[in-house]
């Protein structure tokens, strides 16, 4: 497979793309998330519902590769649409779109792409159908082709905030997997080691599904870096010895006031940074941004199953059964305990309600990709 | 079993002693913790090296009920000692006592016990053998039932900080598993739903070893308190909800500024709730304040083996092979982030040093237990 506008040259499972469409055109491939560390499993998706449940389930998951994913599945659930009338395909398009649209309800990306995916239909619908499908052919591709270059300049800002030998925490998986290459939170730790760098990097293991455990401290590894598991509740102990110079995470939605939804217990690494007077990093492509909604309060939250904390991954119940649960996949983080948020397009910081909108409304002056289309 | 002092009459799991010398005074019976909430199994030990593993096993666990632990453990350890020379029995109990210190290192109640059961062999040098076991017999179960009377105190003084219907969070379990009875964090829980107070409880599930999800959810939810769970990285999503009124935790050593070792992830939480103003509260028999030491930086933090997050309780490793792993057993919060103590003695404010000092040096005047003989 391609590795577009990337000299970077992973080893092992970083060498697998995490979301791509197949070579024929007609397949959604991803490395079944689910199964890592202990297998590495391609899956080749064809069919809408399986790529729904491949989201649902977090086959594939970060909000970046949810968003790549969602618009290479668009594609693939209408490509070999036998209808001759422009109308019926795009209803048969939207059907697609919006049941994949009900797969997660958080990261914003997921709708930015299908809404990507929307406009190229919207804007041709005088054209031929079969040049309508090479064009979400091509939507899709790019969708997928930018991120890989957005990270790398996320990665690029955000190496601006660190210093070789620095100690740097992370939670759940905002890396590679999460995207296509590079990552958002890991990308300044992917190219701090191609510079020699020697960052120290710790890991959440972040409950209940331990991405940080499975699948950021297993690429991470990979890779070569220097990397040390910890459970979700010792991020104070480590701050408290000062061995963290710096936290970076990635996010699922940022509110135009900075507040930013990231997975649960982001909001928690953050008031521990706060204590200890520790920077936090938000790593956010512009695509994650979403200044429709005024603050964090706005954005919704999924809930997922109460299994997922008591049983799942174990031999044996670890729970009282009939016990009450509450399984927020995501929190939010206040504003105010945000050092930066670190674009593709830069660092910006507080007032956020400002430097977010000079963000997202400054012209493009770096050829990179086009503005989220919710930025109205 | 006898009920010392103690109208509370719990359902299910609260019915059995945590931890009790057995009616022929010859063996040390413990709850295993281990085994819940599966498998209520009770422990009947007579050998030190037995008694030693169970509290390194974390079979028997909770700063009160190791100390409880300690002092029969090594009662039952020299009951049977037939010698007829006062030192040589005296060696044979410092033998035994120094191995019993050696099997965990935080938790000051377990030097603290030891130290009192060493007080009455050294005290009793030119007494009879047989009557310096009987009165080693009597100190190890005074330690016990004082156990029952500090924690009931302890829960009447909580009580007076929350009100009726309050949201309390607390992590890892300080319950009645910690103890002999009632607990510490939870006493005000157990008090107060005698009284009708409605409280909803959150507990955080307390990984690696999950004493939160396995333990306190169980025990509460055995005695019929509204209870939910959570993971540990939930704390954050729960405060900015509003739904905690109240933080209380348990604490394995005080230092004499108020600095206080507990569960890892204590300081996480006191941090969040720093954040979301909700007041933090350390449940503090007097036996654990440790004015020995200035700072928390002086108490020694065991550090346990990583396949407790790696591998423990999984079907399958969750971590990638070869991954390294830092796993804290507690942790020390900043007194700074602490509202208040709570002893049996009345709940202590900053400033710590001078509070601490003033209630550990003041007169006995309500018949409470003796000070802690480590206050010099």
């Amino acid at each position: 497979m391609s590795g577009e506008g990337d000299q970077f040259m992973p080893k092992t499972i970083l060498e697998y793309n995490t979301v791509s469409l197949d070579e024929k055109n007609s397949a959604l491939v991803i490395v079944d998330q689910t199964q890592l560390p202990g297998r590495i499993e391609m899956l080749s998706l064809t069919e809408v519902e399986d790529i729904w449940e491949a989201i649902y389930l977090l086959k594939v998951r970060g909000a970046p590769a949810i968003g790549v994913a969602a618009a290479i599945g668009v594609y693939v659930a209408v490509k070999n649409a036998e209808v001759s009338d422009m109308q019926v395909f795009y209803e048969k398009f939207r059907k697609a779109k919006d049941y994949l649209a009900t797969s997660r309800p958080t990261a914003v990306n997921l709708f930015w792409a299908l809404d990507r995916m929307d406009s190229v239909v919207k804007e041709h619908m005088d054209s031929e159908i079969d040049e309508v499908k090479e064009l979400l052919r091509l939507e899709a591709v790019n969708i997928r082709s930018e991120d890989i270059e957005v990270c790398r300049r996320i990665g690029e800002n955000a190496l601006t905030l660190v210093k070789p030998g620095d100690g740097l925490l992370t939670h759940c998986n905002a890396g590679q997997l999460a995207t296509v290459k590079y990552g958002t939170a890991t990308a300044p730790m992917y190219l701090g080691q191609e510079k020699g760098y020697g960052f120290h990097i710790y890991v959440d293991e972040t409950r209940p599904l331990l991405q940080g455990a499975r699948l950021t401290a297993f690429e991470l590894q990979e890779a070569g870096l220097d990397v040390t598991l910890i459970c979700d509740n010792m991020s104070g102990a480590v701050m408290k010895k000062g061995l963290i110079d710096a936290v970076f995470v990635g996010c699922d939605r940022v509110a135009a006031n900075g507040d930013t939804a990231n997975k649960i217990g982001t909001s928690v690494v953050a008031a521990v940074a706060r204590h200890y007077g520790v920077p936090f990093y938000v790593c956010a492509p512009t695509s994650t941004i979403d200044i429709s909604l005024s603050g964090g309060d706005k954005i919704p939250i999924e809930e997922r199953p109460p299994e997922e904390i008591t049983e799942m991954w174990y031999e044996k119940r670890m729970a009282p059964k009939g016990v009450k649960v509450y399984n927020p996949c995501f929190d939010v983080t206040d504003h105010e305990l945000i050092t930066g948020i670190v674009t593709e397009y830069g660092v910006v910081q507080a007032p956020y309600e400002v430097s977010i909108k000079n963000l997202v409304q400054r012209p493009d002056p770096q050829g990179l990709p086009p503005q989220n289309p919710l930025h109205k």
